[in-house]
């Protein structure tokens, strides 16, 4: 943790920044280990500082590395934010959220300072994981992998979606998983044409497409997991769109490497979903970065010129969804490498393996 | 939801808005009905119009209700959200919450017109629960209710934190909630010190002390509740920590009604605790408000003028933490009604049942 904060440093001074204010939850975790603390002040010529408020004051001392940790007052918070920042020279003091007003305040403080909202110092150093993180992000993904197989065993035709939500979050937090990483979603039937579909009473019937999307939060680091199942000997149509997503989803995952530009990447799935014919039913991007966030850097879309690099992690999740009918995603948390990528969710994701 | 929108309308306008801008997720649920939606418009003369991503499009035209419901591309975004509110006279746009980067970007199209954060047009609705919001809420209590029964059946001495969290988890999923309000608190020995304190492979041990806070969400609102329970005849001190505690939360409870000002509910609840002699252990406020998200106005702490209104759902959750020894809290979900208040979850409370 202190060697991050070394390197924040470093990186804000490259961009300009004479200092720097941490304040997003999760930065604040990657740079201290604490999931308390409020505020990380890194300032020229002084240990870094973390404001921490007296409700997370014991969990934040017990955990935090690399830096003082002082309590504070709401009241108080703007002045002594700003005693930390004055004398120091400072002119440019960079951060990666804080809202308006609390610009405002501390700028009336310190008028001689211009502060600057640079997130990209943060991510350039979160984009890539080291080997600590991959080593957390691999328990995360076999939680999930775990989770899914819990779910598998309870397919049967009238269980309802909560029932099998229930048996994924029994086995993922049982098993170690501090949270859910997002809204489960467990959508039958025509519900599985809904990218985001939650889970509801509704029961599984003959011929059901079951896109089932989970996965867990281990040590503050999430996994992401999609299969698609199916309810008996599918029609030649439903058939044809597992065999085509998973075309697709096999063909990225070959691709991806260090070096490969996400636009092409994400290219490389569409095409083959476009030369199936389904194309317009391919709503969304590949995939996204995963981490302390579910979402994060890099995206891997058409709009994204960000080149993978080893380390990153990222999901191959292509899907097809036709409304009133039904969809299909494949989705794994994959991990570039640096000669081409490692899945580090991996439940099978053949044809026979989805039917039950 | 239509009315919702029309009163959105009168009070945007009250405050000498034209216009108003609702980005935030739970506000476009809580307006339309809908889990998709990026952005909806109600502005004069003009039905509103509700812009979601391609993603979420087939969701947000099954749920939504009040609205026209119109796909965007991030590239063109910017001008249709101008062209909408163009030629409407309006001077004075408000929003609950938008990035600077993106009101600069509208702004830039529209030079003549004000653009203003102004997110109590929204709390002012949200924090008085409707008839059908107060019957959905209640629900998401009783699984909250339902899942601490899970966890409690399984107390044993020699069981994990993890596990425990398993089976709270497992019989409100399988009961029908979606998700977990939050992360889930399954704190145990020294570690029931820390209000956040996550689960752990923690062994429980003869003694202990185990702070549960757990909640769910149901149709998209939240429930919170927390127990404290205690492995074996507890000595002097924990029973006086868990008498104290709920002492407070008994007398706080007394006294929420419609007209009572929330500091001096949070103090109530304050003097109990600081005569038994734990002040400097009560280290949060008393409560806060609970509905679509976990943490809403009003908050019921020191710093708060707000009166409490039949309507309001709170949480009353005093507590007492001693590190390197243990904690108590205990928590309920509370509806403020005409008259006097109503719990919204209401797991036993009493000494005896805490003991196992």
């Amino acid at each position: 943790m202190p060697n991050r904060i070394t390197k924040l440093a470093d990186k804000a001074a490259e961009r300009g920044l004479d200092a720097y204010i941490v304040a997003r939850p999760q930065n604040i975790r990657y740079y201290t280990g604490s999931i308390g603390g409020s505020f990380l002040i890194v300032a020229p010529d002084s240990y870094p500082l973390l404001q921490v408020t007296v409700l997370d004051e014991n969990v934040t001392r017990d955990q935090a590395r690399g830096c003082r940790v002082e309590t504070y007052s709401p009241t108080g918070l703007m002045n002594r934010l700003a005693d930390e920042l004055r004398g120091k020279r400072c002119r440019s003091v960079g951060f990666d959220e804080l809202p308006l007003s609390f610009i405002d305040r501390v700028g009336k403080r310190l008028p001689e300072v211009a502060f600057r909202q640079d997130q990209d110092v943060v991510w350039s150093q979160r984009i890539v994981k080291d080997a600590g993180e991959v080593k957390v992000m691999g328990e995360a993904g076999r939680l999930a992998d775990a989770a899914m197989e819990a779910l598998w065993e309870k397919l049967v035709v009238g269980v309802t979606e909560h029932q099998l939500a229930a048996e994924a979050s029994y086995a993922m937090i049982r098993e170690g998983a501090e949270a859910h990483a997002f809204e489960f979603t467990v959508g039958s039937g025509p519900r599985s044409a809904y990218p985001h579909a939650s889970s509801t009473v509704r029961k599984i019937e003959k011929g059901d497409l079951i896109v089932v999307d989970i996965g867990s939060t281990y040590q503050g680091y999430c996994s992401d997991i999609t299969r698609t199942f199916i309810a008996g000997k599918p029609d030649a149509k439903r058939r044809d769109l597992y065999e085509t997503v998973l075309r697709s989803h096999d063909a990225t995952y070959a691709v991806m490497r260090p070096g490969a530009v996400c636009r092409d990447v994400d290219s490389v799935s569409r095409r083959v979903i476009e030369d199936a014919g389904y194309g317009p039913n391919y709503i969304h991007s590949l995939g996204h970065g995963v981490g302390l966030e579910i979402h994060e850097p890099p995206a891997v879309s058409q709009r994204s010129n960000e080149t993978l690099m080893a380390g990153n992690v990222v999901s191959d999740e292509p899907g097809i969804y036709i409304h009133g009918f039904g969809g299909v995603r494949i989705e794994d948390t994959v991990l570039i490498t640096r000669n081409g990528a490692r899945r580090l969710t991996d439940f099978p994701r053949d044809f026979e393996k989805a039917i039950f």
